[in-house]
């Protein structure tokens, strides 16, 4: 296996949905939930705001399933292909890129982040 | 505009070919990367190794047009669709993620890496 670099302890992940090759997320691993996330099949990362490992849809059941990991040519990044239940973004898009730097909203909210979470809920 | 949040003076870009989806590379942007892009239409980043400014295809003729720039919910993570010249990594593969984490080469070489620098050459 390619030991992929951990910058400060994290590499960032870039996350894709295997089906439409669309690109639902970035996050960070650090190597406990990159290990997790290859024993398990289902994508952990680290926050760095919660300061905590994460298993993705924990809290929503909107896991995502990886089915492939992908390392760039400089080793320090990492690009999981994953099967995503729901949606990715906590906003209730199924991406989190779902909007232009100008503003322009590209793709629509798919559920409401209440019926997600509940009220008062968290992200994940 | 959305001001995207620059941590450490940087915001990682995830570049995506505008036409195959395919995602080419991940790099960073200063202020000073994100305002060149959006000024010249062409991407520019912010070389981490080099601590330099750096346009991308500079070097190799292998720019990158940028039809339009996603930021992501938190606002901490651009993406860049693009129109890529030859090819993004600078190892000839179109994309820089061209392997798996076990070492399975997913997609082929389509350059020799001395023809797109010349033999000493740099990455760019």
């Amino acid at each position: 296996m390619t030991e992929p670099k951990f910058t400060g302890g994290l590499v960032p992940v870039v996350v894709v949905d295997a089906g439409s090759r669309e690109v639902l997320m970035v996050a960070y691993a650090d190597r406990e939930a990159l290990d997790l996330t290859r024993e398990t099949g289902f994508a952990h990362y680290y926050s760095r705001s919660r300061k905590k490992i994460w298993k993705k849809g924990e809290e929503s059941g909107h896991l995502q399933r990886v089915l492939r990991i992908l390392v760039d040519c400089d080793e320090d990044t990492l690009l999981y292909e994953v099967e995503q239940e729901g949606v990715a973004c906590h906003t209730g898009h199924r991406s989190c890129f779902y909007r232009t730097l100008d503003g322009e909203e590209i793709s629509p909210r798919v559920l409401d982040p209440d019926e997600i979470y509940g009220k008062g809920g968290q992200k994940g």
